[in-house]
């Protein structure tokens, strides 16, 4: 077997990637319906004052305020009620000195009026008159043009993923489709003399495909489209092929096993053949996941990962995922981490980051984490797991009690 | 306008419905590729070992570890070389003293082998011996049958949300197919005669439709599908006609607006009229929100939210959300909140609980979240937050530098 001469850290290697990326992945105008969780592709300014009239906020009546000034139980003013504009109704009524027109919550108000009195605050003397109990300011009960958002003004920014308000924010603009980030089709190539297609007959000696489907949910997690293109068996030219048509077919290539460096390993020959720049970074300072690539062909990014299903998902989270959220131009996702408490001991080797699954749990309000250790070719070791923890590089274990960040995994 | 007589907190109004809902929602079979984030329905138990066969975990020579016992680099083991197990090949090569069979990562070992030496620790001394400079115990370098998983051990757990590692359990397994809780289907009745919808020419006095929007992509989120029967005008029948359909075809109903207690407010009269046992409870201590009324119809639940877009969309996270996410038989999200500290003073009253919308951000390594001051009939106060926080029934307030929870929003 070969040997890793130049073992970059994760940081490194994202670097290198992105000084190198061109990442313009195109547009596409979606429903707003059918935006949940898309990427806005550019700034989108609102083209209307929200709300375009002014707007009662209570149940009342439309009054000018003037006429309230002073106004209370002991000596209420009284005005002449001159009409009513129900809810959704436009109507032309128009006050003068001493009159109030019926309002109701979200409805106009009566033109000349500049505030609402609330019904709480009145007393109906008759058909016609009010008493007013309380004095109202100019603006008072009332929601101005423009109040909640200003025509000319950035509604979404782009770059952002959308939301359920967004999309409430769209409809109350009345805007009914958006420009966003079409998403990227990654091709994922599971290769293995050994393994054996899902569905199929299972004989001694082969094992069943894993990557293909932990890593093809981690893309549709990531905002990609996953397109299999796989189980390959250990076949340079076959390999080569297929990862070829991939290239032209997709925005990014993952291939899953091979990763390494000895003979039988061709994963990096195979990228290297693809064209220029070729194989960036072989060996990433990480356990699990050292024999990770990360490859550049046609500006496509192509990844390496190691066929260990374990050290493949870390490795996809670690770099896959960071490369499928900046071509969609996303940035952090501020929710993914929680502080907890480690509830043992975890040893760990100075000079590489560790990855340790935990599970995570809360117990009266407070955060715990439990390493689940296990070997990095056992799936169950992360269906054990709810969540992952970073041991840095320059340290040498941690210690019960510890508070740990650990990420949603 | 009426008084609400008897504000409850919304744990109580959760207890409330949860003890007399009944949340059967059924289960349906679907692949296991388009099972991410769906609800096991109920224990998954592996039909078999996972290995099936004990597998090398090295490349290098399956060996009898008892051969090797005493090696060194200056007095090496000598081992005759019988064959060679290439990857995913099943052979019946069994080896005898002194004897070992080629091994790949992943690939079968020899009969009556029962450890790998690795190859880095051999030398090859001619086509068919070799030297091992180091002894490896019983069971080194080996996979046994049944480490990963053993047959009829629980692998999915009934009520939990299906990971991508799980699918690839799954698929490790052989098992193409699972059994998951069928999605709720939930009715969405926006009303109001001030109402248009989506598409349509908007008359002044008139205003768009925004809760239909906000609240069906938070079903989608809660794991629902949203069903729109709206937006309808403020008319008692035909409100009554929507809700009874709705009931029938769906498993929740909710409607927004007219939730609260002034003559023209109707829902709960609506909802009253759907059968027994009606309103379990109107009026919410919280702000904003207040007006939220909860229903049991036919068994089905029933909610009436606030016609203002943030106040809806608060009573459904706190309300309608842990009622479907309980239908769904999930337990809590654990990644959904961040530590952070307030950058300014927050006031409150005391005796409801107050919802800030807040902008969260990180500097540092450490977050900070700003209050995002708003009325609730503003939907971009939402849009130009990100997470929301919780001010306590008994706290006055909070202070600049205080460390609160966030939720993400």
């Amino acid at each position: 077997m070969g040997e890793f001469l130049n073992l970059v850290s994760p940081e490194q290697a994202l670097k290198e990637v992105f000084n190198q990326l061109d990442s313009r992945l195109g547009t596409e105008l979606v429903e707003i319906t059918d935006s949940l969780n898309r990427v806005v592709a550019k700034d989108v300014q609102s083209l209307e004052n929200l709300p375009s009239f002014v707007r009662s906020t209570m149940d009342g009546y439309s009054v000018r305020a003037s006429d309230t000034f002073g106004a209370s139980e002991s000596l209420p003013a009284l005005l002449n009620v001159i009409g009513e504009i129900s809810m959704g109704e436009s109507t032309k009524i128009q006050i003068g000195i001493g009159e109030a027109v019926k309002a109701y919550t979200g409805g106009m108000l009566a033109e000349c009026a500049d505030a609402v009195v609330m019904v709480e605050r009145t007393n109906v003397v008759d058909n016609q008159l009010i008493e007013v109990t309380r004095p109202v300011a100019a603006g008072e009960n009332v929601l101005q043009v423009g109040e909640d958002i200003r025509s000319e003004e950035v509604i979404l920014q782009g770059g952002q993923k959308i939301r359920p308000q967004d999309i409430g924010g769209l409809a109350a603009l009345g805007i009914t489709h958006i420009e966003v980030i079409r998403k990227p089709k990654v091709a994922i190539v599971s290769t293995g003399d050994e393994l054996v297609e899902l569905g199929f007959e299972l004989p001694i000696g082969k094992i069943r495909d894993i990557n293909t489907y932990t890593i093809s949910s981690m893309i549709i997690e990531s905002g990609g489209i996953p397109i299999s293109y796989g189980p390959l068996g250990d076949n340079f030219e076959e390999q080569l092929q297929v990862a070829q048509s991939a290239v032209q077919s997709c925005d990014l290539v993952i291939f899953s096993a091979g990763s390494s460096t000895s003979s039988r390993d061709m994963t990096a020959r195979v990228f290297s053949s693809l064209g220029d720049p070729g194989v960036l970074v072989h060996g990433i300072s990480i356990k699990p996941g050292k024999p990770a690539i990360i490859a550049l062909a046609d500006g496509k990014p192509a990844f390496g990962l190691p066929g260990n299903p374990v050290s493949a998902m870390v490795v996809f989270d670690l770099l896959v995922k960071p490369v499928i959220k900046k071509s969609l131009g996303l940035g952090e996702d501020l929710f993914s981490t929680v502080n907890a408490r480690i509830t043992q001991n975890i040893p760990s080797v100075s000079g590489r980051e560790d990855f340790i699954p935990v599970k995570l749990y809360s117990e009266n309000q407070k955060f715990y984490a439990t390493p689940v250790f296990g070997k990095s070719n056992l799936i169950f070791t992360l269906i054990r797991a709810n969540g992952i923890i970073k041991i840095p590089l320059d340290s040498s274990g941690i210690y019960q009690g510890m508070e740990v960040l650990v990420k949603s995994f």
